[in-house]
This record gives C-alpha cells, structure tokens and sequence, in this order.
C-alpha cells in the first residue's frame, strides 16, 4: 500500500471516492497504446502552466493543488471502474491489468498554493513513466483549472474590499461540488468566510448565514420573521430588511434586536446610496455598531464602487464562483521532455503552428528587487537560474517516489495557502491591485541558458 | 423508509454520497428560527425560475433534473453530517433531531429535462413544508444553474453542427464533477458523445477519444507513433495530425493506416482552410471514406464558420463547459405562496426596488399555432389555462408524496431527455436557429386571469 493512501486516511466521504474515472478516454487508449508499442515506460516530465492569463488580468493564483494531492490518493481503478472498462471495451485486458496494479510511483512538484503566477509558470510538473502521467492528465487539469479561476478572481475582489471581509455565497449558482471547491479557493485568496457547509466539513472554513427573503414572506410580517430570527439565533444575527421597504425594515431590525444586532443586509437596488443613508438612519437609531452588509451580484468592479459607502462586508456569489468572466484557468498539461529507448533525455514540445510551447523543464523563481519587490517570473531551461540573493524558489516538492510529502493537503494546508497568498501578493508590484484592463503585472523572463 | 431512495440503488458510489451538506448555512439557521416560530410547518410553494436568459439567447435548455431527483435520494443528514452541524454550532438540538428525521414528503413538479424555457418558466415547483423545502433550496439550484447552462450552450452548438456529430471533450477546463454533470447536459442537448469515462459510467453515454501530442511526441518519430496507435486501437481511429506539419502528418496517417483510416484530427491554426485542403489531399491519397475532426477552442460561432468547410465532426471543451460565455443560468428559488395559521393560501413576493418576482403558483403551457409551431410560453396564475386545443402541457409530477415518480431518472432518463429536446426545439419558430443576440424567441405571456 502506497504511502499516499496511509496520508489521507480521514475526512468526508466526499473526497474519498474513486476519482479515477474523471478522465477522458484518450488517455487510457494511449496508455494502451503505449504499453503495446513498450513507450509507456518511458520516463517522462509533464508540465501544467498557463500560456496567459485571463484576459486584462495582471496575475493568477494557484489553487487546488491540495484538492488533486487529496485526490492522487484514491486515483485508483477498483473492481467497479475495471467493470466498466472492460464493459465498455475501452481498453483491453493487459492495460486493464495495468490498471489494477496502479499506484502513482513518481514525483509531483509545483507551484505552493496561493502562490501568484504569470504566463507560462510552470505550476506544476509530473515527473514518472509516460503511462503513470499520461493517465493523470485530465484530473490534474480539472482540478487546477476551475479552481484557480476561481482563487484569481477571489484575489481581485479581497484587493478591492481593501480589508473589509468577503464571504462567500455563490453555491447555489455554480454545480454542487464546484461549489465546494471554489468556496475553498475563495478563502486562500482572502474571503473570511463561505455559506457552504459541505465545504466547511471538509476543509474546516468557517462558515456563515443571514436569512433569506422567503424567511420573512413565511412569516405573517416582516415583525414576526425578525423576532422568529432573533429568539432563535440571538440578536448578533444579520436581518435582511429589503423584503418590503427598506427603511421599514431597518426600523424594526432595530426594534426588534436592539443595540446588538450585527448586521443588516441590502440585497438589491442602488447599494451605494442605500448604504448611505441606512448607515445615518442606524447611527440615529443609536445603532452605531450595527454594521451594513450588502450582496446582490457583487463583482470586483462593484466591490470597489462600494468602497466609498459605510458598507461592513460584501456576500459574493454568482461572479466568484464563475470566475468574474473567467470560469476556467486555460491551463495545459505538457509533455516537455521524456527519456528514448537509451534512457536519454530529449526535450520535446509541438511544432505545428500556434500553441506553441517550450520544451524541457523549467526552474522558476520569481525576481526580487532589494527591496524584496518582485520583478520577474525567471524561467530557465533545464538548469537552476543562477544564485541571485533575492531570487525566491517557487517549485516545492510535493510527491515524491508515490509519496505525499506533508504539510500540502487538509484543512491546515487551506490556513497556510491563505497566508502565502497574502504574503505573495504583498510582495508584487502596487500596480497588482490595479482592476482596469492591462499586462501582467510583472514580466514572464525566459533565460535559456 | 421512503420509496425514493428504493428506486435509485444501484448506481456508481459517485451519486449516492449525502448530498445534504451542498447546502448554504443560512437555510439550516431559517430551519431553526421557523421550526421555533412554529412557521417551518406551513405548507409552502416554491418556484424555480430564470428571470432572463443568458444575454442574447433566443431559448434555454432545462438540465440536471434527472441529476436533482438522483440526489434527492441521499439528501439525508446522517452521522457525519450531524456531528459536523452539532460540532460548529450550525443549529440546535431540536433542529439536528429534525435533520436526522428529514425525509422529502412533499411533491415535485416542473419541466422535463431537454425541454425549452423562456423567462419566468416555472421549471421547477417544490411543494411542501416551509421545512422541507427551504433546506433543498441550494442543491436543487446548483443543479439545475449549472447543468442548465451547459445545455443552453450545447444547443446552440448542435444547433450550428446542423446534424454533423459534436463531441464533448471540456472536461478538463472544469472542475472534475462538473466536467461529468456537462457531459450529460451536452448530450442531452445534441450532442453525440463524451470524452468524460465518469459521465459514462454513470448515464451510459457513449465515451470516445483519439490522441494527444505527447503520445507522438513520446515516440521517436510521428509514424512511430501512428503505427503504435494503430497497431493498438486499430485502423478505425483517429489520427493527431498537427504535431509537426499537417501535410507530412496526413500523408504519414494513410501511409500507416490506409483506406481505413476513421478521421484525421486538427487542433490548431486556420481550420477552414486546413479543412479544404486535407480533404483534398485525403481524396488525392485515394481516403475519400476518412473524416476531418477538428478541436481547438471551438464554440457556437466557430462551428456555423466552419459549416462551409468539408468536416466531419466536432470535439468541443472549454467553450461549452463554461456555457459559452454564461456559465450559470441564474435560476433563482422562490417562496410563491404559503398558508397562514389557519391553512389558508396566502400568494406572496418580495416587494422591494429590483427583482421583483410574482406570487402565487403558475400553471405553464406552451401555446401552439395550428402548425403545431410555439408561438408564446403562456403562464397563468393560480389557474390551469384555459383549454386551447394545441396548447402543450409543460410541467410535470417528478415526486408526489416524497415517492419519485417512475421514468425521470438513471441512463434512461438521459436518452428520453435527448429525444424531448429535439422535439421541443423543433417546436419553436425558425429563428431559434439564430445565433446573433436577440430577443427570446417566444415572448412569456402572463394571463393572471
């Protein structure tokens, strides 16, 4: 048994599925293909990076790295899945057999999650037999793609609020478990919190509510649903005051909770000019430390809009967990050099036209002034750059030898990625919190060496 | 125990899990304030709807209902899930008793999967306890949000293929179960096959593949590469030809595979023209029988340009997985009507500035000329329409009594989808086929008799 599985032994049901089958056919079919013509035991290195960025994006966030790790552990093919292959004629018995014996033997290094990252970081490498990597790709990429969407477009609306918290809201816009990963990723790029409870079960985040305008219409007045709200939650709870007008609403929140309600919420019409004047009716009220939260298809275009106005917290939903206009990453799986029959390392990449790509494995490290400012994303060619003193390392050893190396995956490595992120965007560039259109905010340097 | 879960036993473990933690925070905490209150035990409706398409769509597709009812089923809080709420506080031990209790006992009603929609269809009715139904609120959405968008998309795609076969192949741009929730909508709305092995394990679709660059970059040379795929999957295969130059790739495919040869594929560069001249060089080489596949980025528009071009068939990703620019399909969930303290119906809807939606349960027909073509999505309130010969029937009993009603889920359920969006499509006026922004292409009338 390999060591990834005795690692990730806990946790929901949820991620401890199969997740084998979250592949596309041509990959069993080239590994089949592969064994027969006895290519698939070369050893080979696979790249995933991303060959831009969203469009007018000036950096992308890493995430899901610990999300594929958690899931290499149960990237097997059990008597269920073999069934179907086999049923299916998808690929024959040798390869079926190949496939029960599967257990990821090589190593697996990238980018550390929350880290920035710029047109062709090479964000993470898989380094096995071209069979053990070939079969990975799909899932690798699944997983990276949507949820570093996700975490680059979370990262430019925590830039926005400025310090004022985000949570996360947008479950019900997005498929179930998109919903989960994304409520995870929104967090390493700075929200405080999500309103997923699948997510908070697997990942430890904390999670949150208010109440919803059906809550209030369930009710014989809008009275009724507060004091139901407030005698059931307490009067630290968030009331929703826009089922029916507004500055009614505010005025029996306040009745209703008194001094300590927490929060009202504004989910619809002018936030900007609502939040004004609710903020002046609960200061007259004398509800000073009652704060405003205000949701409704927030972005990080309105988030910034709104941060002229006495708002406390933005809800976000639709827009996060699509991407704000950039639901997938573009990310791609490469296969950049691969031993011949000597054993020989020959670098390769595709030559027909456009999509082109580089090969050979790449050394990164992101350049640092010294004043410890980034720079530059240096990328050499099968060598390490050259010891400059603030050059900082960005790959990390993640597996090695079919075993995960601690401190990359659970609930704790959430905490850390959301630290790191922070950490990383501090140290780029102040155009990095620029929202209008423009290049990345710091220079993909290649040094071929 | 209920029926439900008696009629969706078997089936891969991906979609038994509980599925009751997909679920936002504040629908567990409404659960508790009501079930204080007393209100959670009032009969309630609720509606699903969309109060526009995606912007410029002429129609969408209802998918995930299948999916939803599946769900359903393990829509269960059991240990795992108790522990959790009980551990972070969500609710309280009244509430957590009630959880575990939790069988769906209600009905449900709506729109069958592969039909059209237009704004404000009710496509989905929860009848029910306020309990009930307010706790099945963020599933039932995420569902039908995001495998709704992929089908509307999918549509437009098979719409613009005009019977040449679409391919699904995103899986990997998008989270791991939606890229499976994807495939299912894509076929459901046209098209032919999926990559995704997972989607066809679990609804029996037909999977598919061809081969990466890396394989031919993983081999000594191109022809070494072909006659290991040959060798392996037969001559009935399709061919990568664009690793190094197309010409040299095609001649060096009919070399290996001859007359057989099933399709050439082209993932990059100018692929009309491509096209034009590979079936020129295919008929030169006397391989009048093999096809054109062409991938790379395609969507909707690339598709319709690619119609005066000599292909075959169509793998389609990134562009039908995010929805094609609408990666949700903004379904919302709303309390409509309830009953008071003493069983009376009460209509109800959010009064305040902006998305304001109307109370009270519809009844939804689709109204027919005498061609039997749509000519309105007729909508009447808290009455059936009146009876107009070739008005047709939209909404449907998914679950009465908390039992599924027979025939709306499993693979099954998929084919029938498929067959009914066919049918419904080809119901609607001639422009539905326009791919240029319009107006949808059947108006919603509301007759609130």
């Amino acid at each position: 048994m390999s060591v990834v599985t005795d690692q990730i032994s806990t946790g929901p049901a949820g991620w401890l599925l199969p997740t084998s089958l979250f592949t596309d056919h041509y990959e069993l079919t080239m590994l089949e293909a592969a064994l027969q013509s006895g290519a698939a035991h070369r050893r080979s290195l696979f790249e995933v990076f991303a060959r831009r960025l969203a469009e007018g994006r000036r950096y992308g966030v890493v995430a899901g790295t610990g999300r594929l790790l958690e899931g290499l552990a149960t990237f097997r093919f059990g008597t269920e899945e073999l069934d179907f292959l086999s049923d299916q004629r998808v690929v024959n018995d040798t390869t079926l057999q190949w496939l029960a014996d599967f257990r990821f033997s090589g190593n697996i290094y990238g980018y550390a999650e929350g880290e920035a990252y710029f047109p062709y970081s090479p964000l993470l490498q898989v380094e096995s037999t071209f069979a053990e990597a070939c079969i990975l790709e799909t899932y690798l990429l699944s997983v990276l793609n949507y949820d570093s969407a996700v975490a680059s477009a979370a990262a430019r609306m925590t830039s926005a609020a400025n310090g004022r918290p985000c949570i996360e809201m947008g479950s019900r816009r997005i498929n179930e478990e998109s919903a989960v990963a994304a409520a995870r990723a929104a967090v390493i790029a700075g929200f405080a919190s999500t309103s997923n409870l699948a997510a908070g079960s697997r990942y430890g985040l904390e999670t949150v509510g208010t109440a919803a305008h059906s809550f209030t219409l369930l009710h014989d007045s809008e009275r009724e649903a507060f004091e139901a709200q407030v005698a059931s939650l307490g009067k630290d709870t968030t009331l929703l005051v826009d089922t029916f007008d507004v500055e009614s609403g505010v005025r029996t929140a306040v009745e209703v909770a008194g001094r300590e309600l927490r929060n009202v919420r504004l989910d619809s019409g002018d936030l900007v000019e609502q939040a004004h004047w609710v903020r002046s009716l609960l200061n007259e009220l004398g509800n000073h430390e009652t704060g405003i939260m205000v949701t409704s298809d927030l972005d990080e275009y309105a988030i910034a809009h709104l941060q002229s106005a006495p708002v406390n917290s933005y809800g976000v939903g639709t827009r996060l967990v699509t991407g704000s206009g950039a639901p997938t990453a573009s990310m791609v799986y490469k296969l950049v050099s691969r031993q011949d029959g000597n054993g020989e390392w020959i670098d390769v990449a595709k030559a027909a036209s456009g999509k082109n790509s580089l090969g050979g494995r790449k050394h990164a490290v992101r350049r640092l002034n010294g004043s410890g400012r980034a720079t530059a994303e240096l990328l050499t060619v099968n060598q390490r750059a050259e010891s400059e003193g603030d050059n900082r390392p960005l790959q990390h050893a993640f597996v090695r030898d079919g075993e995960l190396q601690p401190g990359w995956t659970g609930p704790a490595a959430v905490t850390r990625a959301a630290d790191r992120h922070r950490a990383s965007r501090a140290e780029l560039p102040a155009a990095v919190r620029r929202l209008q259109p423009g290049e990345p905010v710091i220079p993909t340097v290649f040094n071929e060496a």
